[in-house]
């Protein structure tokens, strides 16, 4: 395994669903830095399970601990340190899957890599981990917020056939924070609460895509030819399991236009790079937009391959998200401020 | 600038459009592998410029020279360093852009970052560079062919509007190699050359999408959760300038399927996970597409700012390519070539 | 800061003297090694501090507690996170030198760099946080005596002016365990005591030199030209504060030998290159000794800096050690062990 | 293999004896650092054979030619590629060591490692390659001479039992150019050059000790616990094939100090911890010392062992040195300015 990310500012993240807790180290995070535990567990709140109807009902309270690197409030420079307990691990709503692979998830692959499947929920390949990345996030974005003008915010621009019709920056993104899905259209959010609650009933599951922004980057974030901006901003994204695609900008609609409509030039106002030029922040407002797959687990009964090699079909219990989307608006947000933070650090003694 | 990629393969890509050559160094490859020049050529030959009439009239044999690494046509272990001449630098065809920043061109942010824009030909940012990646991807390609059974190959499945029909298992990819715009349907391929050849004669320029498919991947590569073999492709990918997204196996169309329809079940044959699950590959084949923007460089009369800020209109002239893709697809198989590579080595100890 | 070492093995250290513990996460340790607790605690028994007359009378228990990355007894091929809580921060012990930078500490460097000095005993910079280090080589132990013949041993060989007087290889390392000291031969080691021990009542510190070595290791660890198995040992190892130098086989006596003396060739016996020839492996045990400078906190007056950049008189009072090197023994091990399976697991796919 | 160091500032070395040529990419410089060419060839000319009676009397201009990376003089921020060609490579010479393993040579392990090893003069493991270190190196220090006041300074401090007699900061370190040895005193730089010429005529060969300083390092370089400037230094230089060993300030000689003499304390000017302390720069000088074992090239006949395991008697012919340290001069601070640039670029945003 290979489980830290970044140079300037490197995390680690541990722990699995079944164990006492999960967490992350975070090291390279200058010193004097505020650290705001409400602004902490604000951000884990957003992803927390259970927070609303539409979310799996499994309780966590996520309430995190530092164990290092914060003295009197502030950073130290040293690597901080945070655990957030599992405290409703129930292993036994896992034991009928113990000899199953899970259509979607990553039993098979972990059995055949690490020839000893966690069965109990995932272990390492849950989405519980996230929650270190989470709080991680949180953390850069104290920085940013700190020592920078630069803003990320994430919100749902389409659930199933649900989508956003117009342009996303006509749109006041802060309006998704007033619903549960987090779109900021409310006529659409309703109906994707509707959509959402239907998969619930009906024990099957939805997907979406998640649009990002990061405002105010200065220009001069990324590192041709092989560290640039999108290039780190996409691999992060493609740690969250769930994600299938990225696209910047006027992405795979690009190619739909010819090169004197898709041009960013003076007067056209239309960001189609995406903030994001030749791997290098232009100065625009920074968009891509994620393509989330159906939560994997489902109740409705499907088929699956049992450790004999055999076809069973089963019906996967439990209190499964019936789409993921919602919860994954902070962790995109947080990998996201992970990634300009990273680049932000490495560039300081350029910008001014 | 960060100009390594890999960990266990690691390259280091040098030289600009305007020097004596550019280059590359792979760091890495165990020894006693044959390096098959005839071979390397070939990979290059399909990314030259001149090569057929859709794409651009610059002259470049780009034939290249092993510096070091091989004896007696054997790798040795010790890195292998290869350039590829310059020949066809015509620096007068850009001095009237020197103070323009060229729209979708790196023009404006590489002047702000390094402060010293090299105008001739895009210097560093120009897409001259990926013959050196091609031709370290081919050298991954022959490691991958003695010691493995894997396989990469990638063809042009949209141009514009004009966009493979079917399912792309359902295509025999070889037939990509019968035409010169490398797609695996013999109409469409008539097609998208038409309309290539139009945006040259009108001065415009088209994008499109390339699929790419990795076949034989041993169940077990990717190192969750921060190095996963999906995360690694699409950092590699949109290392590509003109790349704007990428989606894997059913990609961003997943969000328009229920989760019980996009599992992927035993009997369903449909890979809509595009071979890797939770980061991992899962033995099916890996596929993915990406997304490219239409050439920024146009000769159509368009908008651009100069240095002092001011906006003029500029037509470029010069010998671009109306449509990348073509030349695009051997960039693609290489970067695809080298994640997977690497990747593999680093899993050596645990495949038999 | 930077708190990650090793590649295929990484490290990560975190945690501070007064915080409420300290730790370290081990990334990249294969599935199926039996973590043997009782060893690990072993290995942290012989670092802590209050084991004998002539160490620090500090008590800590240093009773670690591991966090994820084990199932069953087994590793999971998942981040192992160990903590050993800090039981016994006695702050006030530090308050009077709040406004002191200590002579041979990191007070004054801290300070400047990081712009707020945790002066209880010495934050992020105190050995404490090695007992981290020494948990992630029991690790690295243990799976190097489930899977290899590699066999890891330090003992001191010589503590201010008594030293060893045969070659190293002529005792029995063996017996080094059976003294307080750590030294093979029982007459020095009683010598060495007595001189501990004055100093211990004179309130004064030696240093000394401890000798290590690594048998068994197969021929071909190491990776030329810059990440050389005796360069990664050598960056290891001064990563220990007190250490200020290192020497590999014949060492800096080498340079009073012939160039026909000091040649290891077929007959001499005599290892003058200490196991590793052009940065690899080469059959023989490896072996290299390092300088311990004597403990810079004495509790004899001497001047010091303070904030305001005065000079002051000051006794350094507390539980300090009046020599490191008995429980530097396991630290030096510990490094030792991690260097070599990351070099291990790197060549795995080499090795038979 | 593994062939690139540094993380700002980052070298990748390639090339072997036997090729056409050596080289190095310097990947991570700043734009806009005048790169003075007369500079570069002045530092490869301290290094190359030939140089002078007591050095090899192979012929190599060693002149450089830079690929990449600079524009109209100053470099551009991209990737400067340096190669050196092989202008002298008299592969006969080692014609007849084909099936042997020359004693204290690469060729045991090499042959072990890689499994073909290239007799021709050592190949990759040949001390040719330092060549481009010192070409990388003198880049680092026209950035430091540019941008800062610190300088990097390397003697001869002994050869065989010829030592410098006054502590090190007594001499003149300018003096140690008008010498052919590079030792700073006249009288011992004189018995030096004697014995050096007397063991060419014996056919046999000594070693000794370089001492360096590195002056005007600002407080702050160096990252704990891992990337400590003294372990960065430490492993940089063990990638020297003939270096054995390492200490910084008192080093070996600490260990026979009480804590009471050994403490750097006000007014006891004596700099023990070498400018060093806890692995960050201390605004000291920063002082080591470097053990290089004596030339293993000797023609005196030695025992060896051939390929199918049997001793034979062989003698080493052709035009060794008799003492690397002259030539190595320029190879130490080359790697004390790499090292020392790369903190330094890490840091710029600290330092004001």
């Amino acid at each position: 395994m290979s489980n830290s990310m970044g140079n300037q500012l490197k995390i680690t993240s541990f722990g699995e669903s079944h164990g006492p807790n999960i967490g992350v180290v975070v090291d390279g995070l200058p010193s004097q830095i505020l650290i705001d535990e409400v602004f902490i567990q604000a951000a884990l709140d957003k992803r927390k399970p259970g927070q609303s109807p539409i979310t799996s009902q499994r309780k966590e309270s996520d309430h995190f601990q530092i164990l290092s690197g914060v003295f009197e409030g502030y950073s130290t420079g040293a690597p901080i340190t945070i655990i957030i307990p599992n405290s409703n691990a129930k292993s036994k709503d896992y034991e009928h899957l113990k000899n199953i692979f899970r259509p979607g998830h990553a039993d098979f692959v972990y059995d055949k890599k690490y020839g000893n499947r966690d069965y109990k929920g995932g272990g390492r390949s849950s989405a519980r981990i996230t929650a270190g990345w989470v709080a991680a996030g949180a953390i850069a974005a104290l920085y940013l917020k700190q020592i920078s003008k630069i803003e990320v915010q994430a919100v749902v621009s389409s659930i199933y056939n649900i989508h956003l019709e117009k342009p996303y920056s006509q749109y006041d993104w802060n309006k998704a924070d007033s619903n549960i899905v987090r779109c900021p259209d409310e006529d659409k959010a309703n109906a994707m609460i509707q959509l959402i609650e239907r998969m619930q009933t009906e024990g099957n599951s939805v997907g979406g895509t998640i649009a990002c922004k990061i405002e105010n980057v200065p220009v001069g974030l990324g590192e041709p030819v092989f560290n640039k901006l999108n290039a780190d901003l996409a691999k992060a994204m493609l740690s969250i399991n769930a994600v299938k695609g990225i696209q910047f900008g006027s992405g795979f609609d690009s190619t739909l236009l010819l090169g004197s409509q898709n041009n960013d030039v003076p007067g056209n106002h239309q960001n189609n790079d995406g903030g994001i030029t030749a791997g290098i922040s232009n100065g625009e407002a920074i968009t891509f937009e994620l393509a989330f797959k159906p939560t994997s687990s489902i109740s409705l009964p499907q088929q699956a391959i049992n450790k004999n090699g055999e076809i069973e079909t089963i019906s996967i219990t439990g209190r499964h998200d019936p789409c993921v989307l919602p919860r994954a608006i902070p962790i995109v947000a947080a990998m996201a401020a992970l990634v300009v933070t990273d680049h932000y650090l490495l560039n300081l003694k350029f910008l001014k």
